[in-house]
């Protein structure tokens, strides 16, 4: 029996060959060596005094952790050597790089049929990653129509002409669902810092950000050299400068005003110059300053990444900015990796990684 | 090359019969054929007014969706008919199902392993379904140590003598990570609503529960008959009785004092006679009245179990509790499905399905 099991287990290895009938049909299963999840990072503090069991609901000697991460990690049989680690954007979980809202596979599924491992990450006080060293208040917010506009699925109650968004209200409602809230203070020291430790554990793999977490993706770059390379979707803020090349803010009738980056040390920055960076940003971008506010709000972000990019590489980094249009790559929404031409944009992806030798 | 891979393809069904050697090597890789997430069920609430998007921080005519579950399923090849719905505890996410705090697999892996779809839940106001339609206020809170002895790992500092937990620090901090806020208030009705409209969406299944989640799951049976059979690990409160049938307060030095169970329509406890319900506890349970608070809080609900279980038999159903130290597993906390015992456990429960014909 078990020499039928081994002859067996040989010839799914052979399935590989299959691999494009299988993204075709999307049919084939997964074969998935191992999954599972843990925490990871995070603080312990404890209450003074001394815990007494009859006193159990006193906080007298209690400890509290939190502030970790919460990762789920899937590897497919032949797995590359470098995972890809997945951080969502503000107000998202990992449900970002999940189905997306229209149902189909986003980038967990697309990329463990291409053969990569898959970390996707809660941030410290995100999602499954609740528990908090601070507290919080949480009300409840009317913003969907704000996120619509401000996401670029269109001028709410418009769609821009062909965005790559399912214009059906289930799909919409999906997506304004997929929003979960802080349940602690943003903060990216505290998200790069149980990053890091992700990376101690896992060891050396591919970080890929959305939105907010492009901030403490370079931070997690800069702390942690097992970071062998960054894919960042639409950062906005958390641009960083070596001390002395901080460009001028971008100014944009954007929501949230003007955009600045931020001052380190050289010897910091010169981390992010040893490893290949690319960053994309979709449609609907305005070229030159509008009043059209979420189109100027990506114009001041893809402004400040071009400028980052180019300081990047001044110093002898690798660093690229796509902006998915010029390459052809049309009506992208602020979620590339979610909208109806996730496949087209996944293979830019995977092309780079090969191009960079981050595939094998 | 499609010859070639369908007959590849039809060899992976023969590895069925591998099971066994999978089981214990956990080196065979998963056959997943879909896997994703969705959010289901909820409400839809709007401001008052009229959405202006030159003024689009302001919430008159906005929208919140909240009060949603979300659910991460997988389908392993020749799945069986009723796929697992699992709903976690008090202060849980679906974590509770994953990896174990030790780093072995939860019952997510084992019942796919067994050939069962798993449906893995965040109810409503939790992980990353946090989104909610009432707001609230998030303490930080120091009583991982009360945690320690009400889930009965041991009275604290002490483990139990033999408990299938394990005694190293890093797995101990992994438990207490998997904690996480509600981001509202726990409200069993929202909760039963959502994993209704989930059974809507997916048709027959069986609904896992652990302790707190028992209540909802009652609820959701009654509201639903594609629940087929519902699994309940230490059930506490929720308990529910038909009008006049209501038993008397179970007395418990437990630290939530007395425990009583809720009169509901005979109409709707007779739907929970029609679905073959089974309820499990764990060990160090106290068999008479005892001031060991948590050894009697626990105490109360299993005996408020089995007065519940045979009003549902004397009403014609086939609900049964099993104690599991009775049938000779040991040493079980309030989380049998982690413990080190897992594969046992969840054999015990593979049985019963089998044995309720639910396994086909």
């Amino acid at each position: 029996m078990i020499r039928i099991c081994s002859l067996l287990s040989s010839a799914i290895l052979l399935l590989s060959a299959c691999d494009v009938r299988s993204q075709q049909s999307g049919k084939e299963p997964m074969q998935i060596i191992t999954q599972g999840s843990f925490a990871v990072g995070g603080t312990k503090l404890v209450k003074p005094g001394n815990f007494d069991v009859q006193k159990a609901l006193e906080p007298a000697g209690q400890t509290l952790h939190g502030d970790h991460a919460y990762a789920f990690y899937q590897v497919p049989v032949n797995a590359k050597k470098y995972p890809l680690v997945f951080l969502h954007g503000a107000g998202q979980s990992k449900k970002t790089w999940e189905t997306t809202p229209d149902g189909r596979d986003g980038f967990q599924n697309i990329f463990l049929r291409k053969g990569y491992a898959t970390y996707l990450l809660d941030q410290p006080r995100r999602g499954e990653a609740g528990k908090a060293t601070v507290g919080a208040e949480l009300a409840t917010t009317y913003d969907e129509q704000f996120w619509f506009t401000q996401f670029r699925l269109g001028n709410y109650p418009d769609y821009f002409p062909g965005v790559q968004f399912p214009k059906d209200a289930a799909s919409l409602e999906q997506f304004y669902r997929q929003m979960t809230p802080n349940t602690g203070a943003f903060d990216q020291n505290v998200i790069a810092d149980a990053i890091s430790k992700l990376f101690d554990k896992i060891g050396q793999g591919i970080l890929v950000t959305h939105s907010q977490g492009g901030g403490p993706g370079w931070s997690t770059a800069i702390k942690n050299a097992n970071v062998k390379a960054i894919v960042a979707y639409e950062p906005y803020s958390g641009f960083v400068f070596p001390k002395g090349e901080l460009p001028a803010p971008i100014k944009s009738s954007g929501l949230f005003g003007e955009l600045k980056g931020a001052e380190i040390e050289l010897s910091d920055f010169m981390k992010l110059t040893k490893i290949p960076i690319v960053v994309y940003y979709g449609d609907n971008i305005a070229k030159e300053p509008t009043k059209i506010w979420n189109s100027d709000h990506w114009r001041s972000g893809l402004e400040m990444a071009k400028l980052w990019a180019a300081t990047i590489n001044k110093h002898g980094g690798n660093a690229t900015v796509v902006h998915l249009p010029e390459v052809g790559i049309m009506g992208n929404t602020h979620f590339p990796f979610s909208d109806l031409n996730n496949m087209e944009v996944a293979a830019h992806l995977a092309d780079w990684l090969i191009e960079k030798k981050l595939d094998r």
